[in-house]
């Protein structure tokens, strides 16, 4: 049987409210992700890993229709990016959890394929606090980023990593052959750029295109499939492994 | 080449801009249908009918990722359905078009496969009457309603022409076995339900558990995968016709 | 005794709350009506129907304070035309809705003489869904358009119904000698302009600009009182026919 | 000709704009004036007051039509009042006076007949600071307090100084046989109600059953035409010498 | 012990629950206060009197930290003057209430040492006129008022009355050698400034620029000490018999 | 001279705005920090970095009032804690920014002592990532917690490190004798305590009261003013490195 929301019937969901506790709800974005690269990535990616974590708990959780759009605004300078603003981004997925909680279920995991959906969902996340139901919330990349090796001093967005994982994902969103380099070294950015990326320091947000004309961090032609099978499957035990203890506790 | 702004890359929508001026943005629903239907039908049909009219227009429309929720608060009494308020549905349409807007885009068409979208589509029209965009939206069923002939005396949500445009889109999510009439005449309905569907005069808005306590609309059982062509392809006939004449305006 | 809760006292409220278990609330609008006919209009049509329908029911009704503002960007193009946004007329109506109920009341019938208000009041008939009010609401010339014979091709907006119904409710409100017709067919139109009254097809908003210079829609030379009794007198009956089904529920 | 912008046509409303640069707002409420008066006494004295003034001004000014509806909380313990919330009343005055200033008006004067409201107003005085408009607002009784002797210790709302105005403005909403004394001296107030009142000290709203049960201040036994004559036509002298004075400014 | 919540652990403000049930909450403002004065003059003062309040009450009052902004739109001519919108000062004074509401407070005071906070606290005093806590709150130089002899006929804002607070308060924030008089005579003031100023008449709000090039009010150097102590304390006394009678009701 | 805007006048901020392009906002908190420390200390770690931060850039920074609450919801358990939403806490500061914006600054950093302002402020920051001003924002301990060594396994709010800051700064409202181990292990951490501590896998929020009765995470007992210093200096170092940079490019 499905564990996908949009594919079930009204009584195989009154069903799983008992039988699968866990609502996954997959966020992503309509984004450039630079010459050779679909702009759904962020939603393929958020929604491949939530099936796979869904997979792995075994009928313990459903997975809702993926919000398609997220924060972008960092993209707007590249056509065809597509943006809500944090405050409605917030409210959708508010709605949504709301939605849910009313038919019965108490335990929520957004999987965010885009960073830029991180600084809506921790907001979120403080206003469940004190609530009756748990809210967590998961990126994808940096959940594996101790596996990201061998890749250049800049990386990032539509670099190596992300790339890697869309080759094994959704390999037919993948123009190997349009495959740049964005920027690949420190000393390459501008001052603003190399700012927003500091370690030990203020944080700032520049538009990629301020990172470099294309958009692009780090070099995905060096993206394999077989690195991106790793960072997905290594996410999707992970993020598995939590909820598992989230379901137990 | 693709239409699917999704599917493209950003240089891609950079070149759509100007060859594909119309937007065309589904938005569906998350919500209950019946005990034979899954519950993205709404979503699909609006995906479904929105491709078939950019294929009409050849080239000279994009269409955007789906909205995969919309205005359902009367189907909540139904497990799994999912809704978003009014203002916040809304509020992220405005933001889409305001997204490609900034790209270029000046004509706007939304595709709603749910009804209950109607109302917040309308009020959104209104906020552009003198902006220098044009904003059309479109419902479905509603614009072949001159061709649904033979049903149940009541009839909509989930009923024969609805699930006649699922078995024609999508089979797959139609689960004939399970298909089962819901009110089929007006002296079966309740006051409210039957006040709710007054023709000249007060409009009233009922849970659809107050019509039936399945929530279904007509005898879907009597629906046909080739009533759905016709109902699908017409209206996908005639909304880009509109959509020719708005582009050579 | 009146019925207008602006002429009680509050005792007499007190008692109307028993007696007079529906509120009619009637919205109009500040708007142009073309060159013959006063900005208030429509507020004077909706309380001339809302009184006629109390009427009809015979002390079971409270008709509360007119909404002398409506919803009408579509006509800022004139001077004198003030215009409500859609979230905030909504908030109004909502807020009325609520002062009420507080007081023990639970049906409530608003009774719009704008069409303009039509989608921000189908929005709130939204919110009221799964609420233990009833909130019903009408329009005026749609719910006796089937007695609306023997005009102009195109006609709407200050034509010859609405003046009708002007001529019997407020004559004094109406400057016969500076009547003058406005859009006419639909040959004349623009193609925005009729686009936007496809039937079976998307829907698009267009200033009544757009329409016609002097933004009339249709001949009100050709209005008649009697014409306008016919039309105000059918849908207060119609009204309160479905007023008085809702109070025997 | 009119001064009032309901019945004037679009038309005349194009000529006011020139000859009529200031626009009068009256904005009443709806709620309860003890057992003796009606309950649209503040918009009753609100449109007379403003169509005094407008006299006064011999054609250099208009009166939009009256907002019915007043930010009334603290009358809510007594059938028929209806309130606005404060930002909501706010709201509606800020588009009525961003309507008429798309027309060309930038003098506005909102006479409001009801001090529930003076707070909002107070607070978009201040947001119109730094704008190329001038908002202007006015309470009545208040103007002329200077010249309200003779009465109850404790007088105010529903007292001797309002009856007095609309035996004067409009003596068929005043049931004289109904008129009763409310709360008249200090002493007989509870500790909240009489803090309330503090003149050199902290403010504190209560709601007017904490002052009394019938919710008057003062006796309106006491009140008569001629003395409503006095502040009616009083306050309108010192509101037109200042609207005078804006004028010529 | 402190009374102050910022300096108290947690342990000791859930004692203070019990002990200290009044709330006292200084909101200042940070604006221009002409050449010679601090722009924290407000909120100096606001939180200088409130703790004065408190001592007189002797361990029945907690103060919390101060608000150490307000709502100055009318003074943003004037470079480092910084300003809440009414709507967002009115947000964070209702939710610090409502902090303390959830650990059992249930009296509030909020001490304004800005004018420009009076209307949004007004508004607030509405909302929380038929809730279970009580909300008062006070100006200081208004509640003083007649004390104040011997000034300029134009006086006000960092004039004779405020200036003499500040040296008696915070003598290290005054400037005494750059104090310059601003606008003295009604004479001087430009018509919108002298109308803006009327006591029985309409009120209109003006940026303190159209007062006065230094927007100063009255003459600063004839400020003393002495006067300033009697204002302040005396402020003090009254607020805390206040607050006596609120405590002891 | 003062670099504090609150202590200068208005003069001085005209110049201040050429001499010192950069403005500081410290924002704090009023929360609990266990039995031995006073609520204000993330205000007075804000303020005391802030100061430190301008004193090494040399004239070329202004430091603004703080805001001296933040968004602690997940302190609420606590007696004295206060707590703005997230909505609010970005208003206020999204409006100081702009007020400083009209006077010509354009460089803006925001010091904040407590955590859970850090969502807020990441949300602030991309919605001026296509302005034509720079916002940056700093958090405090996070960016010196490589010096961090010797502490408990579990550590952090109201800890070693936080608390030796305090032991620096402002060690009068420190109560050495009163502070008292918190959570200290991961081992006695509830589970969801300890998921919401994951470091490679989804984030979770919950209240402090989850990880400890009392609220602590870490040993204060073990904090020296020592190594405050050190923490407190070095942050100071390094944001004045990145402000200069900033200034510089």
């Amino acid at each position: 049987m499905t564990n996908r929301l949009a594919e079930m019937t009204t009584d195989q969901a009154k069903d799983a409210v008992r039988t699968a506790p866990l609502a996954i709800i997959p966020v992503g974005a309509q984004e450039q992700h630079g010459g050779g690269m679909a702009m759904s990535t962020d939603t393929v990616r958020a929604v491949g890993v939530a099936e796979l974590v869904a997979e792995r708990l075994a009928g313990r959780a459903v997975v809702a229709p993926p919000l398609t759009y997220g924060v972008s605004p960092h993209h707007m300078a590249f056509a065809g990016t597509m943006t809500l603003s944090p405050a409605t981004f917030a409210a959708v997925v508010r709605e949504l959890v709301d939605s849910l909680y009313q038919h019965g279920w108490r335990q929520f995991l957004v999987v965010t394929g885009h960073g830029g959906n991180n600084a809506a969902l921790s907001v979120l996340a403080q206003e469940y606090v004190h609530s009756d139901l748990t809210f967590a919330w998961t990126p994808l990349t940096e959940i594996v980023s101790d596996l990201i090796t061998d890749v250049s001093e800049v990386h990032g967005h539509a670099g190596e990593a992300e790339t890697s994982q869309m080759l094994y994902l959704a390999p037919e969103l993948v123009h190997s052959e349009q495959l740049e380099p964005g920027a690949l070294t420190f000393d390459e950015l501008s001052t603003p750029a190399r700012l927003s990326r500091t370690k030990q320091g203020p944080r700032m947000s520049v538009g990629f295109d301020v990172y470099h004309k294309r958009g692009v961090l780090g070099d995905p032609r060096r993206a394999t499939a077989e690195q991106g099978r790793l960072l997905v499957e290594t996410a999707a035990d992970r993020i598995a492994a939590f909820a598992d203890e989230l379901l137990s506790a």
